[in-house]
């Protein structure tokens, strides 16, 4: 892995009070769906479905497609490695600064990466690339594209195809997914991960949807038995009761509102647009990795250091909302960070 | 995939009462284990470590060995993919029959297989691929190699890699793995699988072992956080106590001895040699495929048709050894379906 990744709180386990750095649900699982992964246990004692074909069975009734459109993978990373190995050895467009696993899955893969602002991203830009990975809403700037914008930019590359990371759409007031386009437009695949909206991400599960033919020409990189058998029935629990478990996140979104606000209030720190319940938050003096150190022994919060995403410096961190308890921690950290430093 | 896997168990679900067709420990998880994996079930809030390294010091500690000798994977399964990817469009030797994954591993890497059969396997061949696989003790056969001839081998083709596969190496009286001699030898690297003697495969958790500088150009294309979270802290339990926990094979393995005899007995079956506790065996009359489908019928029970296997044909099936009761169903199953025969 080229990159450090983001949620390194098992680092920190016993300092952490607030863990700003994780992009997951901040409520963590629904009770109901702790009571699934215990029920789940008594499975581990046989292989799980090598595909996870019941599952596809349910992902398609709740997306209106058919099970042959789904590929179940071991959390979203797994999905990205096995794209770029079916892509291994031809060429990538990926738009900075995001998720650093595209770039880490495509250079494994012999892949050659041509790198484009995000602010340079028209819906007329012509990509010379094979693939192209687009995360929507984008991790870490919190950016959301609408649907048609991008499938006008599909429209006007033919000979790419994108690889769309949804994996945090759920965390948005208007969910732009282009799922419901797989039909129409074929130069695309979705990438999702479920574990994130439901606050299990300890669990790795994810899923590739795509045309048959394109899942089925991805799904020869598959591993067999990838996703472990607890992992497997608790989504599928979730996917029974998908409506009634899936959190609304409208007043996450509102906290977001003030919690940004009131980063701005502070003065020296910038917290950025987003259309989703993180965002990025530039700092006028000192460094994020500094601030960070501060943070986790100061006052047991921590954040994600955003400077070793390529296209941000040092002067970036990402924060996640969380609930207003937990958010009035960390602006009194900044604020004690500010006056520590006498910035 | 290429060919179909052996623990079918999850299509049959309902009608199995005895389910000869996996390798696994047939006693399932101690309790001590499921309540390792209960107290794991917190852990899914958060991701998991991304490579697993908390394991692998616990790993070092029962090896001993050092952290850097190994690498975590989603299974033994993970273990052959990456290796194959790392040796991508090489050569491969592969001894047959064997465990159909080596060979559809290297297919997706475009690694041109050599196969030659087991019997043929002396400890001064000449050996002129890249990398060789070694099953030891091989699946499906049950044969076994010891140390010595292993590392001859070895020494003898010190230009090939040897993938050995240790995933059964405990179902054996005297267990003969050639971990020990991981800086004495340069050329290969182990493969285990824990789940296999611990009754849990639906956990999805295997090592890879082998000198620093070989492990680290393997990782190279580790996919992170591909174990669980409940996986990796319910290994670390079972690692800190590792001897307390680990079966004893002996009466299982006289168990064994015992059921081959009576196979025997039977006529028209011959239920071949093993240094383990699953064995192949030929049937003189009919088809592995019409006998799986007539035992699961007829009294519950579900064998491993092994007529995929690249060198057996229509008339091998593998069983396992199970308990006295268990065993004796699938005796008079196969006795039921020799008078039903005419055979």
């Amino acid at each position: 892995m080229i990159y450090g990744h983001g949620d390194d709180l098992y680092k920190f386990q016993d300092k952490i009070i607030a863990n700003f750095s994780s992009n997951v649900w901040y409520k963590g699982p629904d009770p109901q769906v702790l009571d699934a992964i215990q029920r789940s246990i008594p499975f581990v004692k046989n292989y799980p479905e090598p595909n996870g074909d019941s599952l596809c069975k349910k992902l398609a009734s709740i997306y209106s497609l058919n099970a042959n459109n789904f590929i179940i993978t071991n959390g979203a990373a797994e999905a990205f490695y096995m794209i770029a190995q079916a892509f291994r050895q031809t060429t990538a467009t990926i738009f900075t600064p995001t998720f650093s696993e595209y770039e880490d899955a495509a250079n494994v893969n012999d892949i050659q990466c041509s790198f484009i602002p995000f602010e340079d991203l028209k819906n007329d830009l012509k990509i010379r690339t094979k693939i192209a990975f687009i995360c929507n809403p984008n991790n870490p700037t919190g950016q959301q594209f609408e649907s048609g914008f991008l499938l006008d930019l599909m429209k006007t590359n033919t000979d790419t195809l994108f690889i769309v990371d949804e994996a945090y759409a759920d965390f948005t007031v208007s969910r732009q997914s282009i799922l419901p386009y797989i039909y129409s437009i074929p130069n695309f695949l979705i990438v999702h991960s479920f574990t994130k909206t439901f606050g299990i991400p300890g669990l790795r599960i994810g899923f590739i949807a795509g045309q048959p033919e394109q899942v089925e020409a991805i799904a020869r990189f598959k591993i067999p038995w990838a996703v472990n058998a607890i992992a497997l029935h608790t989504m599928e629990f979730v996917a029974d009761n998908y409506k009634q478990l899936k959190p609304s996140m409208a007043p996450l979104l509102t906290e977001c509102l003030w919690f940004r606000e009131e980063i701005n209030k502070i003065g020296g720190f910038e917290a950025m647009q987003s259309s989703t319940t993180y965002f990025l938050t530039k700092m006028a003096n000192g460094s994020a990795s500094a601030l960070k150190e501060y943070l986790i022994n100061y006052n047991g919060c921590l954040i994600r250091d955003a400077s070793n995403f390529r296209g941000l410096n040092h002067q970036y961190f990402r924060l996640a909302t969380l609930d207003r308890e937990k958010n009035i921690l960390l602006l009194n950290g900044l604020r004690a960070w500010k006056a520590y430093t006498g910035s």
